[in-house]
């Protein structure tokens, strides 16, 4: 005897407003441009985060042989623990373990990703409601997932003129009692800035008066110019708990392996047993990383060359300079010189553009007319600027910086001048 | 000039109502048992579905040296696109692609494991408040993420006695306005059933009439004994709409490696572009798979050899017809012949066994004096069964009924005699 129910008559299946909240901005833009390469000159992209695109920045073998190790070995096709396995965490606790902010495996939970890091740590803070304090410009993820889930994003600014630093007046105003995380990303994806131990020391000061804990993405960590130091938050923390999320992404050029973690410091046991008990269950929805790269890890970490390192960062400082002093002597162009991971922002002077009504417009013609893509730093909710990924090879480097001149020289309007120039 | 606001004045950070939520009744039960073997045996654990436990059942050399040749290949090292490669996809379309249900490789979205595939596919369907029809006994990974996500979670009965085929008044008379989508395992796992095309008929009959789109989760799809066929449910749909999950796993024996996927059957177009782009957006939020093991699937699928898939079975057929045979004759258990799969149910007449309070505690006690590790089926809300995992060696899949054998005879209580027999 079957109840009479209000039931469906008729098909109707629609996205869950999750699925329609889940806004990737990136795509948003450059789905939107006009992106057709002027075919007298190719393409030279500039967009993507991914150092593996043009072939010149190769992991390093031992890499490679530590995954077909792990292959061989044949102990890494099962399921491992949702966290991670024991002996991958010790790996990567002993590889991050400081004095100032020591590791056990026991801190340590592996993802598929940083990304994944960077969701299970928003996700084990926030409620519905909740908000979360997020870097302008910034990587779009946070806002992503945040929007995604029904938490709120402030959006605190960082200042160009002072090498990307916070605002922490501007960051400090924007805290309240639903704030439930600050995330922090240094190095910078999308600035290439690094911090100082004296600003992290002003941003833990912050969040200690507040009480409010940080997720500290350091993908970038390790990835800082010579001459330039980069401890991480957790090292200077004396109080404010902090969830670090990292990976084998970017340092060792494998972003599509998947390969992520989160290294919980917890010096006064703030975050306690329920944080970590959160991260565990939430770690069990829908698993972790591929085994045999955690299989790998281990080897990974201890077997790679220092000298693959130091190689990648010389090759992306010396990159970040050609393009850097190339594009200061641009008119109406202003880069700022990163300092590490892999990227360098450059503002344009819009007021002498006014071709463009935006850097959207701006970016979107230089395709058209160079065939060179750098993203605009809308996608990274700062407008009026660009941002260069220096990963290309050095004569592509150089290449674009010129285009990019010919472009600006060609459409540039000097203050008192309002007389259209010859368009080359 | 910042604002005065009601901000923290002392350390409280909590997980999240997600992260609470998240339970998972397999850790919740195990956990709460008190696990200690009896020192005299060794101990033979028939608990977890990872078939690569015991080393007697090696994923196929081709698989091995597929992932190999993607490490050389050296081109699988950046990001994919959020929902895999187009390469993989289409090796995918066309290995699942039949002339009643045909697919191409933009109806297949790579995911991190199956795992990941069902959460998206639950995520795309429901908002919080809507709810699901779920089996019982079933996986318990569907109700886990569904109770994280506000969903509710309505369980239609299946029937040990019709080989575990659908109740489907019961599940008819759960269907309601708020129904998002109809979760059928098939085969499935805990009971190692496979339904009859006539039944799957059935199943799609009271889908197309209240309108209910179908989540197939098809991880075991294929592993099926010989005799047995196991049509896709949407090879015999005509319109309603099927999200079948899938993926390398089981079948090829690498659970570890967290490849799923998404096959998306939509023939009358119901699901239009909504559903997929839904997706495709919720795939952006922590990407998916493993670039290399994607990089490698193609191969995999297509050069594994048929020899491979067939003595997976035959083994499993076997172990299955060994426990069957030898647990039908032990006075108080009712074991079901499965059809497929790797899993054996087992029901145990409680009433005869009036030393156990319920399944929990009679295989806590199993472990405790005969050192056999069968996993109770309240962890599939099953009471008063328990599931055997038929991966094990012949030798031990032997010893272990051996035991049971022993275990209920020290234990079972004929109808009426309530006096107390000798205990071995
Ligand atoms: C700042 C930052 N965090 C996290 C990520 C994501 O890393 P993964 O590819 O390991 O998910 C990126 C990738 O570009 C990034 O720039
Ligand atoms: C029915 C069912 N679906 C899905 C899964 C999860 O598969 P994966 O390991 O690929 O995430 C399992 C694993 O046991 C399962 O039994």
């Amino acid at each position: 005897p079957t109840k009479t129910k209000s039931r469906r008559q008729r098909w109707e299946v629609k996205p869950s407003e999750m699925a329609k909240n889940t806004l990737n901005p990136i795509r948003a833009i450059v789905d939107g441009m006009k992106l057709t390469p002027n075919p007298e000159k190719p393409m030279i992209s500039l967009s993507i985060g991914d150092p593996t695109v043009f072939g010149n920045l190769p992991t390093d073998d031992a890499v490679l042989q530590a995954l077909k190790d792990a292959i061989d070995s044949q102990k890494y096709n099962g399921y491992a623990p949702s966290v991670g396995y024991l002996k991958s965490r010790q790996a990567v606790a002993n590889f991050y373990s400081s004095p100032e902010a020591p590791l056990e495996a026991e801190d340590v939970i592996l993802t598929s990703g940083c990304s994944q890091a960077i969701e299970l740590a928003i996700n084990v803070f926030c409620n519905p409601g909740d908000s979360i304090l997020v870097p302008r410009p910034g990587f779009s993820l946070y806002k992503t997932l945040a929007v995604s889930m029904g938490i709120e994003v402030k959006l605190y600014n960082l200042l160009p003129e002072k090498s990307w630093e916070i605002d922490l007046q501007h960051m400090e105003s924007l805290i309240d009692e639903r704030t439930s995380c600050l995330i922090v990303t240094n190095p910078s994806n999308p600035c290439g800035s690094v911090f100082t131990k004296e600003h992290l020391q002003k941003i833990l000061k912050v969040a200690s008066k507040h009480c409010v804990p940080i997720l500290a993405d350091e993908i970038y960590s390790d990835m800082v110019f010579p001459g330039c130091s980069c401890p991480s938050l957790a090292s200077l923390s004396s109080d404010v708990p902090v969830l670090s999320c990292g990976g084998l992404a970017k340092r060792w050029l494998v972003p599509g392996w998947r390969m992520g973690w989160i290294l919980i410091h917890d010096r006064n046991n703030i975050f306690g047993s329920e944080i970590r008990q959160g991260l565990v269950k939430l770690s069990q929805r829908i698993l972790g990383a591929c085994t045999i790269v955690q299989g790998a890890l281990e080897s990974i970490l201890n077997n790679t060359p220092q000298g693959f390192y130091s190689n990648t960062i010389s090759f992306l400082k010396s990159n970040s300079e050609i393009c850097f002093n190339e594009l200061s002597s641009v008119p109406g162009l202003n880069p700022v010189m990163p300092s590490g991971a892999m990227y360098l922002m450059v503002g344009i002077e819009m007021d002498h553009f006014p071709d463009f009504k935006n850097d959207v417009d701006f970016t979107e013609r230089l395709v058209t007319e160079q065939s060179v893509f750098c993203l605009p730093a809308s996608a990274f909710e700062y407008p009026n600027f660009f941002r260069i990924v220096v990963t290309v090879p050095e004569a592509l480097m150089e290449e674009a910086c010129v285009r990019i001149r010919e472009f600006c020289q060609c459409y540039y309007r000097p203050p008192s001048c309002d007389v259209c120039q010859s368009r080359g």
